[in-house]
């Protein structure tokens, strides 16, 4: 299949390419590598030390003789978007083009409107792309589970049936979300909603838990390591426990630690994108997959992350903060999380075992993590 | 008190403005003109012949000694935004700033994204202006009832107590709003939110039906009138049947005419807009009205309009054109509208009464909307 991936530079976006293309997909992609910028911006780095995008592409190709097609540009820009559209016709489109940080988003107003208008425009830019050049492709959209809150009540796949005053309707479920970045994620999902009822597109919109890990099969050589953000800002809570627990640092869940989410680790994510990618929907079809293998609360992360780190001899230490953020520390929290079993996903690893690679592999890459330890502890505020 | 008005020079504002500085308000408001430009963009123009904002502003000032403060600028600017906050100190800002048009934001990826970055980041930078200088003041601002689309279900103000497997919870009603420029309405709803939230600011969001009528009562001079929209891009139904009717053009339903809205006068709509102003909510509550008078189908509304015509001897005639929108031409609707008729609004005529005043006046600029008659029938399609 003809599959273009936005994003290619992220976290998820390079293995994903490397597995599809693995997997005998034709795999074009696009980036303008905004990532590197803003995590340089706010004065990190990734823990493992990656290389340029074109070293990248070259290194998969000399390691297993397969070409990943490359685009350098920005979605935003709606001719560069429309070309590649254009020339690549996908029959499906992958989109991780989107600023990820519910920090950043959170850091002034300029923050917050920037992640709104990229991640806006980008993925209008792409609907109406899809719809002139090519109106029977795919589009798996990365959103968040982060969408829905902590309602008290339980969360469907993106719809539920309800009974209202004595009259029934099937609804979109509602959302809470709780960052500007969160809130674009909300955004992209209306606008996605309306694109395939009027144009007749076809899309999987990801709500995607929390993604944690850092190898998947593909990365046979250090030149083909994904990205792996620790910092306040790029990094989200169990990685960062992880590194926290690699220099000897307190893990440090925010406030009463209560709080629960979805969480998969980075090779299920791929596996299940590229489920998401072979089974596509019908033509008209508009579909939500809520993403994640187990949920925990911040507290029982920390708590696994202690004891396997203890396991290989490290002495971690968990010291509950004050939040930066306004969140519920106490919720309800029961998510479904059907549809991709249903199509045969299998989560690989238990959750201990995955984060003993994790913390293994993040031991080679100790001194990157100590040299940026000082923007580990939250300054971005959500009341500031 | 002091009230900001963003958006003076639209259809709503400056009727708006007039009533509350003659209520004894201290008014400034804002406007970047764009609203004229952007009707002249289409080849069309108001069929009241409207005054330069300088001009009005004088007019009024000679009519009624009172003075209406004025900054033209653009909310997309986030310096120019906190400046004017900063400097006039609003305890309510009424946010009618925004592009309102369904046609004009479907017309091309500009439109959209134009439509979208206009309207979301004027309503932002307006939130980071509150929380930051005025934390105290009330934002009204102006949704639409289009946001909540045609559910199968009764329409509450907002919110709805739902139980669903069991478990109860109030939430968010859900949104499934019919054009880009509906949903960039769905989005701030999502954003001002989660702002009230984050930052105990205070809001009525006004999910207002369709407008309709011509005159207030500080319309005492020519001068003093506020823009009226018929052509397609521009006008909504009921307004584009009366100027239809004026000119002996067909009134043009769309599709099967069955769709169901609210309407309202634009003299109750400027009152319901002073009620919320000056009934505000509590600090860092975010309340929903839903602001309407009557609901009818575009059929019924054509029916009146040929009824009221014919009583001051003008023949129209029905038309039901093909549908250039993608919407259900045939559906349940039954939304609430309680809480602006508790606080006291009090429609003040029949529907009939106002398009009788609607039509007489629509006589006199006769020659204004021949003039721009190619203008009427639709040409942005939903589906293009």
């Amino acid at each position: 299949m003809k599959v273009l991936i936005c994003g290619i530079d992220g976290y998820l976006g390079w293995p994903l390419a490397m597995h599809l293309a693995m997997r005998g997909h034709v795999v074009h992609s696009v980036d303008n590598l905004s990532r590197r910028r803003r995590v340089a911006e706010v004065g990190s780095w990734s823990a493992t030390p990656i290389r340029e995008m074109s070293e990248r592409l070259v290194a998969f190709k000399g390691e297993t003789g397969k070409t990943i097609g490359f685009s350098y540009g920005d979605l935003r820009d709606v001719d560069f978007t429309f070309q590649v559209v254009k020339d690549f016709k996908p029959e499906a489109i992958v989109h991780l083009g989107e600023i990820p940080s519910a920090p950043y988003s959170m850091i002034d107003v300029h923050h917050c409107n920037e992640t709104m208008m990229n991640n806006i425009v980008g993925t209008n830019n792409l609907l109406y792309a899809m719809h002139k050049f090519v109106p029977n492709c795919h589009l798996v959209k990365l959103g968040t589970m982060g969408e829905y809150g902590t309602p008290n009540i339980d969360i469907p796949e993106g719809f539920f049936e309800i009974e209202y005053r004595g009259r029934k309707d099937r609804l979109p479920f509602p959302r809470q979300a709780g960052s500007w970045y969160h809130q674009t994620k909300v955004h992209d999902t209306h606008n996605i909603m309306f694109a395939c009822k009027i144009w007749g597109l076809r899309s999987t919109d990801i709500m995607q838990g929390v993604v944690h890990g850092i190898r998947t099969d593909e990365m046979t050589r250090d030149e083909l390591l994904t990205r792996f953000d620790f910092d306040e800002v790029w990094g989200t809570a169990l990685n960062r426990f992880c590194a926290q627990a690699v220099i000897g640092h307190e893990l440090t869940p925010y406030g009463k630690g209560g709080q629960t989410r979805g969480y998969i680790a980075l090779r299920d994510s791929i596996q299940c994108l590229t489920i998401a990618v072979e089974n596509p929907p019908d033509k008209g079809e508009y579909r939500v997959f809520n993403q994640f293998d187990e949920c925990y609360s911040v507290n029982e992360l920390a708590g696994h992350v202690v004891k396997v780190a203890g396991e290989i001899g490290l002495n971690a230490k968990v010291w509950n903060i004050e939040n930066p953020r306004v969140e519920a520390e106490e919720h309800y929290y029961n998510p479904d999380h059907d549809a991709l079993y249903k199509l045969g996903f299998k989560p690989t690893n238990m959750l201990d075992d995955e984060l003993k690679i994790t913390l293994k592999e993040l031991l080679r890459w100790r001194e990157r993590i100590e040299a940026k330890k000082e923007r580990i502890m939250p300054t971005v505020k959500w009341r500031a």
